[in-house]
């Protein structure tokens, strides 16, 4: 790499040489090392920029068993903006009231450059545009963009709308007419594929309309996820000629029924479109929508003359990846593209000896460039660049010997079924434990929770919880009971009973969220069962686990912790 | 398709007319359909046969969390038989005596027109062929095929096997000319596509050695899955030129390291390969092998030009996935194309209502095609039609005062936090009551759990865990308690020690998955708790839902359901 440290680099450059070296790295073969990285550094400087628009929180929250809170979109939104991401699309604010409210709630958070989005549909046949509730709704949310989807497909607007192939062109173009003058306009064109297969003139028809009406950005879906990716290259190209005289740019939105989602958005972006739609780690309904992982990682690491998130580094990938799992309360899939727990992950016997002689060769990419990391051991969930990830919060990653104490005691507790991706507060308080800088604000001594239904007939009207804790302040012993409207609730009423006098500052702190996950599900209700809180005071939230056989001793666990958290930070 | 009806068909073609209706069907056309239809059928006679090399019970099982029995290996590879694949790579016998035994046995099983193949590495470096423990290992599995993998990569022949690139030309060379006396010899060409570009002649070298001594096939890896498909496309049509002159045909093996692996396979089938190396489910190390069920359905029911298993029908295709991952304990992948739970599902209360009046053009294939199904989820999003649909199956949608009924009775559930699209036992059981065909084979009277931690440091040692239950069956009362590692646990087990005695079948039952999630996160642990059951027995899984401020209470919901849907559906 001599040759190009004695270049003169611009910040620019220099942003970009942890993708140079990323992709010398691919190449595997060292004593090309220099030619490759001069020539994708000249390479870059006149690379394409492809805007990545997210819509994990409306199109990803369509598939099976994802539902977020307000709160976890306003999470989301936020780390989507650090990673840089260009667009989300925050939510149907026609649909229901948690996403009115959360178009309001993200005004307030600081999303740097990244655009919020909000999507609705055309509008009513029978209304005109400033009538229609919904065009009303995508006004109120106040957002810079506005993502309108209309009808490609002749069929759907006949036979679903009901209305004759004119009238849709005219609920497309007046309804992006309407909206352009509050925001800018991305439509996106509903079933492009099929409906350009079965009548093409109407379905760039319809693309015209929008353009026409001050759309900005067309984006071309293939809904349904069924089409191939060399006829998305071959019909987003005659997309593009046939739009030429306009002004706009091209979007692809993929859907992985055919498992082709990552080939054919790359497909189009080889076939000039400059904005790729998807959501993080492919959730969506049926098969999901295209992962924006994988999309990113090829972007930047596989293929030549992109660029994406601005040239920024794509080492937070693995860790955002894992957190809007964990967000959503869904399982890893450890077999992941670029993020995955197994990804890099090397069992072969043959393969693990010549890891150990030629590791690069073996890996296609540097894992630490996603932030992944290479596992040899099949036992080892997790390692020392992931640590070192989170600790780089904590200020401590300078101290090696504390560092491999850590690692151990990280490794003993997620072979439990611990997860500190989403509990950074009972990650701190590990550190601290470790570290010898913890001093625990009380004792539990012990505790008990009674919870049932008292001879009812199962209206409800009768389920009780209360729970009874004994602790230790200093040298004083406190007993205490307290009800509640569920066990953890009755624990958490006792354990602030007991201490609210002691630490005041407990008055302002409260429990905002409550999750729970059977860590290996082969064996129900008897399994290890994990527990998240997340707890908030006036100025921010944390997140806190437990792990047990017995949900209430995991809920405990999560709860001492979320308390301790508060009081360690108040000093 | 009256028109197509008018021909005479052979019976080979009346085979492929379901894969005709199925290509008909993405079309969504219906006054193109006699066109396509005939058109198609013009081009299947002409089409190209590409086999299938199955390598689940060797790559696959090098796939993380995976072991198979040597009876697995037998079951799976009998199955793989029935739906036609060319090929079956058995095991690496000089790896293990499992696979030793399972070549001896294999021969017992009768797998029509399918052939086995033994999988193992060039000669060791300083060994003649025939002495050589690993190829003696390949002579004595005694399969028609032995699959020889050796290596391509200049850097690898140097630096990882330590010999020369002439040495390396002559232990392929060696080791296939051997091996061909014995067997039809498929010559793996390991990181072929690394290789390729790391020392293009070598690469061709390679292959020319293992053609030159009677290798029927070339098979092009992308050991490590980070090639791109214009790539691969590329250097599999050179490889086919550069091999003219040669008696040989080429197979293509791809990882999903870039979640590219369909679409390369895809790429190199258009490039001229014609056998495609794979897993079914795709399992494997890493990222996995391709999926064979991907590669299998976009072949036949997406691609035109190609016939594989010899024009059978992939209805067998689901079944064949579920049973490969049951074998390998592994979870379902709901969201896996073609072949998951979710691939046909659809939430959108939007889609929904355009689902019931143009089924065909929201699916890109009849899921019956690869022996799935249509699923509607209720959940939060949904409308009336989203009901309706959903009680299709159950028979009574024609009763529109009963669907007014339901539907007001799952807005008004869901406004409590019920969502049923995990749950279709639960709605199965509320459609019941109030259709008024629901009778309950027991009535809780109340329950009791206590649970907590005796006296302890919080080192988990004294936690503990009971219920107590009171429920009347016909006219007698049972009370019971039982122990548990947790609540729920405790409270299976009571309600068990009271049922089984009068309704046995229970012992076939078990609890298999549990979950938890604060519907409105807002108030952390007193908002409202849902629990998601999965329960099973020997020959289905169903899910119930049980929400409360009380997370007990919610579980006992879920639990009673469990209990009172198998019962239902035992009669």
């Amino acid at each position: 790499m001599k040759k190009v440290q004695e270049l003169t680099l611009s910040a620019h450059q220099l942003i970009l040489l942890g993708q140079i070296v990323s992709d010398h790295f691919t190449a595997g073969i060292s004593d090309e090392g220099v030619f490759l990285a001069s020539n994708r550094r000249s390479h870059l400087m006149n690379s394409k920029s492809i805007l990545i628009y997210d819509t994990t929180l409306r199109d990803g929250s369509q598939g099976e068993g994802v539902s977020f809170s307000l709160l976890d979109k306003l999470n989301i939104a936020e780390r989507l903006a650090e990673i840089g991401v260009d667009f989300i699309e925050g939510g149907y604010p026609l649909s229901n009231e948690k996403d009115v409210a959360f178009f309001k709630e993200v005004r307030k958070r600081d999303l740097g450059e990244t655009k919020i989005s909000a999507f609705g549909m055309t509008r009513r046949k029978r209304l005109k545009a400033d009538q229609d509730p919904g065009m009303n709704a995508l006004v109120a949310a106040e957002t810079p963009c506005i993502t309108l989807v209309g009808k490609t497909w002749d069929y759907h607007a006949t036979e679903v709308l009901g209305v004759t192939l004119e009238e849709n062109l005219a609920l497309i173009g007046e309804s992006a007419e309407f909206l352009a003058k509050h925001a800018m306009v991305i439509y996106d064109a509903e079933h492009f594929f099929d409906g350009f297969r079965a009548n093409p003139p109407y379905a760039i028809e319809t693309l015209k309309a929008a353009a026409s009406a001050g759309a900005k950005w067309l984006s071309l879906c293939d809904t349904n996820g069924g089409s191939l990716p060399e006829r998305v290259a071959e019909v987003t190209a005659i997309a593009r000629q046939e739009l030429a005289d306009y002004d706009v740019k091209f979007g692809i939105h993929c859907h992985n029924d055919c498992e082709l989602a990552v080939a054919n958005s790359l497909a189009a972006v080889d076939a000039g479109a400059t904005q790729v739609q998807g959501t993080i780690n492919g959730i969506g309904e049926r098969c999901g929508n295209v992962d924006l992982i994988s999309v990113l990682s090829n972007l930047a690491l596989k293929k030549t003359g992109y660029t994406v998130l601005g040239g920024r580094s794509l080492q937070s990938l693995t860790e955002l990846s894992r957190f809007v799992y964990e967000t959503a309360n869904l399982q890893w899939q450890s077999s992941q593209p670029f993020v995955g727990q197994s990804a890099f992950a090397h069992k072969g016997g043959m393969h693990v000896h010549a890891i150990n002689k030629a590791a690069k060769t073996y890996e296609h990419i540097d894992p630490v460039s996603v932030g992944n990391e290479r596992r040899i051991l099949v036992s080892e969930l997790s390692g020392r660049s992931n640590i070192v990830a989170l600790a780089t919060k904590h200020h401590i990653a300078d101290d090696n010997a504390l560092m491999d104490k850590v690692l151990a005691e990280v490794v003993r507790l997620e072979n439990r079924g611990y997860q500190f991706e989403n509990a950074a507060a009972s990650f701190d308080l590990l550190i601290k434990r470790i570290a010898g800088s913890y001093t625990s604000h009380f004792e539990p001594i012990k505790y008990r929770v009674v919870a049932g239904d008292r001879d009812s007939h199962g209206d409800g009207q009768s389920v009780f919880a209360e729970a009874i804790i004994k602790l230790k302040v200093g040298d004083k012993l406190w007993f205490e009971a307290a009800e509640g409207k569920g066990p953890v609730n009755a624990l958490d009423a006792a354990l602030r009973k007991a201490l609210l006098d002691v630490y005041p500052s407990l008055a302002k702190m409260r429990l905002i969220d409550y999750k729970v996950r059977v860590v290996d599900s082969g064996a129900g209700t008897a399994a290890s069962t994990r527990v998240n809180i997340e707890s908030c005071d006036e100025n921010e939230s944390w997140g806190t686990i437990g792990v047990s056989e017995n949900i209430i001793e995991a809920s405990w666990r999560a709860l001492v912790d979320a308390v301790e958290y508060k009081l360690h930070k108040n000093g």
